[in-house]
C-alpha cells in the first residue's frame, strides 16, 4: 500500500475513475491547474456524490472566476480565512494544503506568520469571552 | 444588575477604574476610536495583569499602526480572519463585535456572506479530511 | 413555562421523580449539599440511565470521597480543569455552574483571572501549533 | 519500542495487567469479540480507574445487549454517531476505530460517504447559524 | 425589531423575497411541508448565493428522495447524526431545529436520550484518545 | 530534511537566530532550564514579532516568578490545565509538550489519568448540556 492511500477508505484513483467522477477529476486538474488529483477528492470518490457536491461548493467560493461569479474578496483572502479556520480546528490535510496555496499565490513567512497570529488571538479571546459568558455591548445595526 | 454586568464576574466599571486599568481603558476607547468601554475589557480588568496582557495582545495585532508595525494585511482581512475563527468557535460575544467590525469598515451583507461561506465550508472540509484521515499530498516547500 | 424548563426536553421536577430517579436526586442534593436539583440533572432524568450514568461519573471524579476514593488532586483543581474545558467548548451552562463552584471554594478574581489566561493562552498555542503543524520534540518518557 | 506503546504513557500489556484490570481486559475482549486489547484501553489502564470507569460507560451505551439494556438504536446508528463526532473532533484514533466497527457491521464505502456528507454538511451549517447568530424559530414542544 | 430578526444581519422576510430567492423560499417551504422560513435560510438570503448553496446541499443529504437520490441511511438516522454533531459543537439553533425534527420523526426522550449519551460518550473518548496521544491498533482494510 | 523540521515552514536554527530572536531564544533557554529551542517556538520564529508576542505571554502566566509576579495558583495546576484544554482541542504537539512537564514536575500516571478523566469528563457534560439546551440555574453573585 502506498502512502497516499493510508486513509479508512481506499482512494480513487485517476485510472479507476469514470463517468462523473473522471469528468471530475479533469476539471479538478484544470481549474486547479494541477496535473494529480490531491488525496481529499480520491477519498471523496469513493462516493461519487459526495465528491459532486462538495468540489462543486469548493469551486464556488473558491474558484469564483470559473464558475463566472465574481469575488468581493481576493484569493489570498479566501485561502487565509481557510487556513485560520483550519488552524482552529486542527486539521492537519487542510492546514498543508491553504499553506501550500498561500506560498503559491506569494504570501511569505511574515505575513503567513500575522495570519496566525491573528487565528491564535481569537482562539484565546473566544475562549475568554465564553469563559466569563461575556455580554455582547455592541450589536451590528441590522 | 443592568445586563451589560450580567457575566460571571462583576465588569469593572470606568468610574470604578484606577491605575494601570484605568490607563489601559483610555487607550481602548482612543485606539478604537470609540466612547465607552466594551464588556470584554471591562470584565477582563477584574484581574489586571490579564487586561493588559489581552489588550497589549490585540492591540499589536488589530491596530498595528498603534504600535509603530507595519501589517502586510489590510484591516478587513484582518476582521474577516477573526470573524471566521469566532463563527467556527460559535463564540457570541466575539461574532457580535466583528461583525460590528466588518460594517464600520464597509463591508456589506454579501461579503459578509462570502467570509460566511468560506469559513463554512472549511468547517465542512476539515470534519471531512480528518474523518477520513486523509494523508496530506502536497507539502509547502520549507 | 417557567424559565428553568426552556430545554428542549421538559426537565423532571423533583414531584415528578420517582424510583431510580428519585434515589439519584436525593444523592445529589446530599453530595452537593444543596437543596435543590440543577437542571442539568432534571434535565438528563428524561432519560434515567443517561441520569443514572453521567452522574456516576460525576460523582466519582468530583466528589471522589463520597465514593471512598482519594484524590491525588484537590477540589479547587479539579474545578479549575472543569471551567478551562467548559470554557474552550464554550458551553454557557458549564461555564456558570464551574465559576460558582469555584467561587464557593473560595477562589477570587483575581485566581479565576489566572485560571482564564491560561486557558485562553493554550487556545492560542494550540492553533499555532496545529496550523504551523510543529512536530513533537520532547517526548515523555515512556 | 513498539509503535503500539507511544502514547504520551506506557500501555499496560495483557501480560502485566492483573486484579482489576485483567478483568476488564478479558471483559473487552469478550465483549467485543476480538482477542487484543485495543491500545486505548491499554493506556486507560495506567489509572485503573479511570479504565473501569470509561469502559463501563461505553460497555452500556455501545454494547447494550451485554448489560441487559435493551436499546432502541441499532448497532449501526450508534457507530454511525460515534465516528460523525469523532470527525467532527478531528480524533484520528477514534475515527479509525469507529470506521473499522462500521465496516466490520457491513457498511460500505456508499454509506460512509453519507455519513461523513451529514457530518460535514452540518459542520459547515453550525457555524454559519453560529457565525450569523441566527435565534431559533422552531422549538421542540416540551 | 422582532425577536426573530436578532441575528448580525436582517433576516430577508418572505414578502421582500424576489427572484432566486423567493424560488428556493417555496422550494424550503415544500420541500419541509412547513408553512414558514426558518430564520437559518433568511439569514443566508442576504446573499442569495449562500443561501441556494447551502439549500442545495442539505436538500440533498436530508431530503435525498426530493432529488431523486436513494439514501442508505434512514431520516431519523440522518437527523441524529445531524443532532450529534450540533451537540459536539454547541450550536444553538441547530440543536433545537434537529430536536424538533427528531420528535417530529416520532423519537421519544428515551431514544433521544440515547443519541445524547453516545455523542457525549465520543466527546469523552475522543479529548481522551488525543489527549494521551494513543496511537490507532486496529485500521479499516482499504 | 531532519524530522524536527518537517512543519509548513522551516524552523529557524539556533545558527540562523539573530537580534531579537537570538535574545529570546536565549531566554526560552533559561526560562525552561533546558538547553534547546523546542520545535515551536524556532517555528513561531519564521515571524520574530509573533515569536516574541507568543513567548512574552507564556512567560507571564506559566513562568510567573520569572517576570516578578506571583501566581496563585502552583506549577502543577498550571500544567495540569495546559494539558486539558491541549486534550480537548487535541493539538498533539502540545499534549506531548505538557505531559512531558508535568512528569518533570513529579506527577505520576495516576494523577495524569485524573486530569484525564476529570477533562474527558467535563467533553462529555459539555455536550450533553449544549446538546439539551440547559438553562443556568445557578448563577455566581457578581
Amino acid at each position: 500500500m502506498t502512502e497516499s492511500s493510508v486513509a479508512t477508505v481506499k482512494p480513487v484513483s485517476i485510472d479507476e475513475a469514470t463517468g462523473r467522477v473522471a469528468e471530475i477529476y479533469a476539471d479538478i486538474m484544470q481549474t486547479k491547474q494541477i496535473d494529480f488529483v490531491p488525496n481529499f477528492w480520491r477519498v471523496l470518490a469513493t462516493n461519487p456524490q459526495l465528491l459532486e457536491s462538495v468540489w462543486g461548493n469548493l469551486k464556488k467560493w473558491m474558484h469564483p472566476e470559473q464558475v463566472g461569479r465574481e469575488s468581493r474578496l481576493d484569493a489570498s483572502t479566501r485561502e487565509m480565512i481557510a487556513l485560520a479556520v483550519s488552524a482552529s480546528n486542527g486539521c492537519s490535510y487542510c492546514v498543508n494544503s491553504h499553506t501550500v496555496a498561500l506560498k503559491n499565490l506569494g504570501v511569505d513567512d511574515e505575513q503567513l506568520g500575522e495570519v496566525m497570529a491573528i487565528a491564535g488571538l481569537f482562539n484565546m479571546t473566544n475562549s475568554l469571552a465564553d469563559g466569563y459568558q461575556v455580554v455582547p455591548d455592541v450589536r451590528p445595526d441590522v
